[in-house]
């Protein structure tokens, strides 16, 4: 029987820190055949609609992001942590379990109207995402959807996204934290 | 007359400090057809040449691989700055202007004698692309070329590369630091 998504993906106990299950997505991306079923699956929902650009969140959803626009043949846009992109920027800060963080996009990435893909490789809290939606909406861009490998459902970002109105497609899911 | 890679590049002055002329790609990679026609470059010399996977460098260096890796249909790996990687690793540092800094492979990622390309958007000093191929061929891949967009050459980057025995590609050249 082929392999599906999920069989590519490694567990690594404890990391970063005790407790926590870390869903290691390197070995999906290390293996051709997971590669190209991650990208192809990704991108199946969306076959026949208008895609103008996709966004990609920092770091591991540049390596998605990066081949679905070419897959696309559209452009690309990264979403940076606070202080990483060199142009004129927009921020929007989510919390952490200790402290908050901010994310970055360049002021002219998108254009109004564009319509958007955002990927990444994980949804956990959906904190990043979230402030990923709102930067691109922030520069009128309207969003397709959300496009994760991995959904974590106990955390409970997919119902926060999806209590936001999105359209949330995740390859599989993994139970616990 | 049709726009070449370069004049998709961006320049902010003064980022990351006072005095660098930053060459900023993601205009380029938001561009529809200057991402593809960077891929496209990209892949140019190595055209008939067996690639087994694709090395990026964290984090621009990401959105080029993933793209020139499903191009391909082979797997990707990334080389990431310390402590980001969840499984075994080894360890490079390397210089920078002030201090070192130290980037990693999964010990695993790689399997003796596998074909190796190893893409970035930016050769500067070559400190990490000197410290990424050394972590390939510790794992025993076999370089078949490290791909760049944007050459400084006034820098050095390349003439280290070379020394080392590594065949260089990059799509333009800026002069000044």
């Amino acid at each position: 029987m082929s392999k599906n998504v999920k069989d590519y993906i490694r567990t690594i106990a404890d990391f970063p820190h005790e407790g926590i299950m870390f869903r290691d997505v390197t070995t999906l991306f290390a293996d051709p055949r997971g590669m190209r079923l991650a990208i192809d699956q990704l991108l199946e929902p969306y076959v026949g609609q208008r895609i103008d650009k996709v966004v990609g969140l920092e770091a591991r959803g540049f390596i998605l992001g990066g081949a679905i626009a070419h897959q696309l043949a559209v452009g690309f846009v990264p979403i940076r942590k606070k202080g990483k992109l060199p142009g004129a920027v927009i921020s929007e800060a989510y919390t952490l379990e200790y402290g908050e963080a901010v994310v970055e996009v360049h002021d002219d990435a998108i254009q109004p109207g564009e319509k958007i893909l955002l990927v990444d490789d994980l949804l956990a809290t959906g904190g990043t995402a979230s402030a990923g939606v709102k930067l691109i909406e922030r520069l009128g861009g309207k969003i397709v959807g959300c496009a994760f490998v991995i959904d974590l459902p106990e955390i409970g970002g997919r119902k926060v996204l999806e209590d936001m109105g999105y359209d949330i497609h995740a390859l599989c899911a993994f139970s616990g934290h």
